[in-house]
Order: C-alpha cells, then structure tokens, then sequence
C-alpha cells in the first residue's frame, strides 16, 4: 500500500531541529525542540510530543494537465542530502473558502493569485510535500500541511516564495498560518 | 460544532431494514439485517454489527456556481416523513482517475457524464447526501457512500437515475459498487 497519511510531531526527538516558529495568523502552537515526521497513522508521540499534526497525500484539486506535466517535470524529491532546511506550514482556510464552488476557488488560487505559477518559479530549489486535513475528520485544527526542503542558500529565495503568497487575493482565506522553520541534525 | 463525519453501520440494529444488496463491481460487503447512521465518530460499532462504513460531507469538487444555486434551490432535506426508502451506495473509483487532473475530471463528471444535471432532474423526489471517505485515512474501502431517501413511489424514478449515471463515462472509472436498498422501521 501506497503511503499517503503523515504525522508531524513537535517534541523532544525527532532529525529535525527548530530553529524558530512563527505565528502569523490565528492561534499558536507549543514551541518545541525537534520535530519527527513519520509515515502512517500514529495515535499518541512519545513522552515528550507537545504537538501532533496529521495530514494525507490526495489528488490535486486545481493544477490543469499542461500545469501538471510541467510541476512533474521540474519539482525535486525530498531528502535531497543538500536541502538541510526545511519548513512546516500548517493553514487553515476560513468558512468563506470552503464555501466557494470549484470554479471560483480555482479562479482565486490559479487566476488572481497564481499560486501554481509562483511557486513554479521557485523550482528546482524547493521541494514540496502538500498534506490535506479537513477531510481527514471533524475538528481538525489546520486544513493543510505543507512540508518544504531547501538548501540553505535558497532560504531566501524561500521567504520570498512566501512573501508572494501572502500578499496574494488567495490569502486573504487564511484564517490560521504558522510557519515553523527547521534544520537536520 | 458542525457534524461532517456520519457512520453507516450493518448489523443487527438501527431504524433502516436491508430490502437487498447488490454488488455491482468488486467484493461485495457482509448482507446484514438493519443498517444504523450515526452521526460523528465511531471507533467500533455495538456487538451484532458486520460493517462499520465512514464518511465525511465536505466541498463540492465539481459544481460551478450556476449549478450550485440550482442545487441549493432544488434539493429537499433528508428526514422527510414520506421518504421511507433508502439507498446507500459505497462506491471506489480507479487509480486512473485519481491520476486525471481537476479540468479533466470536471470535463468526464459534467461535460461528457451530464452527473450534475442527470441528479437534478430527479429533485425534489430524491433527497443525497453525499460523503467523502478516499481521504479519512489509507486504506478505506471506500472513495464515497452516498445515501439517499425517496418516498415509495419514486422508487423507479431512482432506478432510472442510477442506470443513467451507471452507463456514462464517468462509471468506467469505478471499480468497486455496493447497492444496498433500505427501508424505515
């Protein structure tokens, strides 16, 4: 079986060092020392966990074909030994977003805010893994959790990718976002 | 809160009485007596139950603003006393349409299968609510379970609907139907 579930987990272990977290909308999560990603279901951390996150792979809800045959071709794996910076974005988009049909939504992400084009521009320096959660039950508390990896030269073109998202028409959505930033080792 | 995760148990209990099962593609389930629906979370069912289903109502994936109103404007409630009829159907679609991207499945749903406008040529007579379960987790039976509530008499008018949707385009991608027919007290 093909993984697709995830588990972040903000606590004492884990290859992933924080370096620091930000809060830019919403409430906060604990601050915590390491983060470990495991594949697959995982009910409790160990002692020590002050957060659990899970998020799951699935299909993608907007790109076009010519869209995706060009991500396809240009987006690298993740574990690249060079990319030691990494980065979890969780989010949640508000009622208002959830509440759009298909083609509006599609119109906002791709059209007014060119999220799959700007984040295009950031390829091949940025791996990308994208979560879903909303659908993973009730209460979830983010909606998407998106993992980078970077190398440590292209943090900056990385703050950049960010800055162009967050002052787009999509982000105005957003009604929780932090931005944890880590290192390997 | 509001409750977007139902569970559909098969067994000895609940409101619902099995009329029949179908199996249409793939394994069928155990055929038990009673079906119960419960809303929220169920880790296992109570003692006499064969098969606990979940699902989570969630974003339409598909509909354009347009056919959003009409379908607002159009669908009854579920809960209404002539509809003592009941259909669950679990359905699983291919690994072929997972890979399909959003304007080509939109196009193959709507465009070429006429899904939405097929549904809503049969409201008011067939209350849906439609359940999402390919993300809840790895390893659901399930990509959906929709259930339905008629009266009696719009029996044939149900049937007639699922042989429209089951010979179009769209249903070439379904590898696994259940058809389970239900009826109150």
């Amino acid at each position: 079986m093909d993984t697709r579930l995830f588990s972040f987990m903000g606590g004492d272990a884990g290859v992933w060092k924080t370096l620091r977290m930000e809060t830019l909308v919403g409430s906060p999560i604990p601050l915590m020392p390491r983060l470990d990603v495991v594949s697959g279901p995982v009910n409790e951390g160990p002692r020590g966990t002050g957060w659990l996150l899970r998020g799951i792979t699935s299909n993608e809800r907007y790109v076009h074909r010519g869209e995706k045959e060009d991500l396809l071709s240009k987006q690298p794996r993740l574990g690249r030994p060079e990319a030691t910076c990494a980065a979890l974005i969780p989010i949640r988009k508000n009622a208002a977003w959830w509440g759009l049909t298909q083609d509006e939504r599609r119109k906002i992400f791709a059209e007014q805010s060119d999220h799959i084009r700007i984040g295009m521009r950031y390829l091949p320096a940025i791996a990308r893994r994208l979560h879903h959660c909303r659908d993973l039950g009730e209460g979830e508390p983010f909606d998407f959790l998106t993992w980078f990896e970077y190398a440590p030269s292209d943090e900056e073109a990385f703050d950049d990718l960010l800055v162009e998202l967050r002052t787009s028409p999509e982000w105005k959505y957003v009604d929780r976002e932090i931005d944890l930033r880590l290192i390997r080792g």
